[in-house]
């Protein structure tokens, strides 16, 4: 797909190729809804149950060619990145290795072992955990594959929504949470060449607001630091993820932490799903008064919401039922 | 079906007619399964995701003539029956009225007030849960709605084996939590029906075992107490769901509260589901060294494994996010 003249890093075609490529290694992830939610949101809401799904770096892995492939990946994202990842290298044979800053939480680093990736610790900080990472790339030549500004990673995400229209083709919007943008701009990509009309907003949180900056701006903006229990939503959009961000994202909703708590609590109680706070922003987003009282989206009636990620840690919780 | 020359309180025409019935009220649940948990148990595991369906009375609403229906339907059940029953009801526009004892858990009177059930408070007596029931069902003329031992409750449950292995034909075993007998019932009816080899396994608490001892007894054995921190799997069975229990349920298998836990987080972790500990029970059964090791079970390789209720009480997980 081209727009302002502009070659995006994935396309229709390369989200197609991603489908055919993947088809044996992903789950088809259910929708689920609910008439509770839909009365509090005053539409009809389709929730797509990514989190359920482990597959997520499997086109990444997939397309490298054998020679490149026998030596590995290498990633230093210690979230749901890197335990898609590790999975889709171990369904190849080959090895994942994967840089973890010594803070990480627990549960992502467990979820990385599970999964069978080698972790490599690196302090926490960015330029440790890069210098790590190339040193690792050096001595293995192995491949490194970014959890965002990656075609291949945009492509795999784009298949999101070849799955989500032909389960439910009366989508009028589609919600997704933004944080570097491969997950937005893939299934932004995919849904826009299905149906040109259909509308898609970025959910957001207010303590890491660098999408909607950058679409206010006309730039890329990054910020100096982030504040937001959603982990997983503190990257910065990147050169491969902002053109297609700024082109055919309508609107990011930025939502406060203790909006999105309450909609993980709901995404519980409610759908039954264990979604992490970063997952849960997309019902955060359409149940916000900045949404829902906003007369440019009075039209959105049939929502499609993004359930991302799982990586929450429920270690408070298990402790309170070993007591 | 008959066995023993008995007849029981729901059959497989019963089934296929409590499918018809509900089909456009009910959700079609979807299929789990992780590789990861196939390697920890050793076989194939498929999760029927009962956790995800809201409408799990409505062929006991639905069955109802319009004279009865009008005044309504009772029940003193305060779990997953009273958050079902009152939703039913909602559906067909009459009341449901709903005795739930003072010192029940706040997650359960809130799911039966979101779906439009009326509280009416009892203490937490059964006696006095009893004759509070009594008491509405003469000045309402409204109809009681066991929750489990109830031949429309039980067809209706049938039905999730009807779905189950139309998903999943293959399955050799289906294991599923047992508390008063009815979903168990339903499932081992209709399943037996299609496949009368398949092997049905009942998951039972150790505090708890009633459904154990029942069976090696040979008759309905209650217990003076139950312990278990699987609050949704202390009834004891019914004089109508006793017959199926014990002549189709090849087994049961107790498990240990510890092993209960350790289960729900991997629901959690893994699968991304929010069960409730005795939604859980099914996958501590599998994981348990009382099946893995025992011969008689070796040839379930691939086993379904029924995920019911959510009624989880998150409220100490909300707490540490909002600190």
């Amino acid at each position: 797909m081209e727009a302002n003249g502009e070659q995006y890093a994935a396309n229709f075609s390369s989200i197609k190729e991603a489908q055919k490529r993947i088809s044996l290694y992903i789950h088809k992830t259910p929708v689920l809804s609910s008439e509770t939610l839909n009365a509090m949101s005053g539409r009809s809401l389709f929730f797509k149950c990514e989190c359920f799904q482990k597959g997520g770096a499997s086109n990444a892995v997939l397309s490298l060619d054998e020679d490149q492939a026998i030596k590995g990946v290498v990633t230093h994202s210690s979230g749901n990145h890197a335990a898609a990842l590790s999975l889709a290298a171990k369904l190849r044979g080959i090895p994942a290795y994967i840089v973890i800053p010594k803070n990480a939480p627990k549960c992502k680093v467990e979820n990385v072992v599970r999964y069978g990736g080698q972790v490599i610790w690196s302090e926490a900080t960015m330029h440790s955990r890069e210098s790590v990472a190339s040193k690792v790339l050096e001595e293995t030549g192995a491949v490194l594959v970014h959890p965002y500004n990656d075609g291949r990673i945009i492509s795999g995400q784009g298949t999101i929504s070849l799955e989500f229209l032909e389960q439910v083709p009366l989508l009028d919007t589609i919600i997704v949470p933004i944080s570097g943008g491969g997950l937005i701009s893939g299934v932004a990509l995919a849904a826009k060449s299905i149906k040109p009309a259909i509308r898609i907003l970025a959910a957001e949180p207010i303590g890491a607001n660098d999408a909607a900056q950058s679409k206010a701006a006309g730039r890329i903006i990054t910020l100096l630091e982030t504040n937001t229990v959603a982990d997983g939503l503190r990257a910065f959009l990147g050169d491969l993820t902002w053109p297609i961000v700024r082109d055919l994202v309508d609107d990011v909703i930025t939502v406060e932490d203790k909006e999105i708590i309450e909609a993980m609590k709901l995404c519980y109680e409610i759908l039954k799903v264990a979604v992490e706070p970063s997952g849960a922003i997309g019902l955060a987003a359409v149940l916000s008064d900045g949404f829902r009282k906003n007369p440019a989206w009075q039209d959105s009636k049939k929502i499609g919401i993004v359930l991302s990620g799982g990586n929450v840690d429920l270690g408070v919780l298990w402790d309170s039922f070993r007591k």
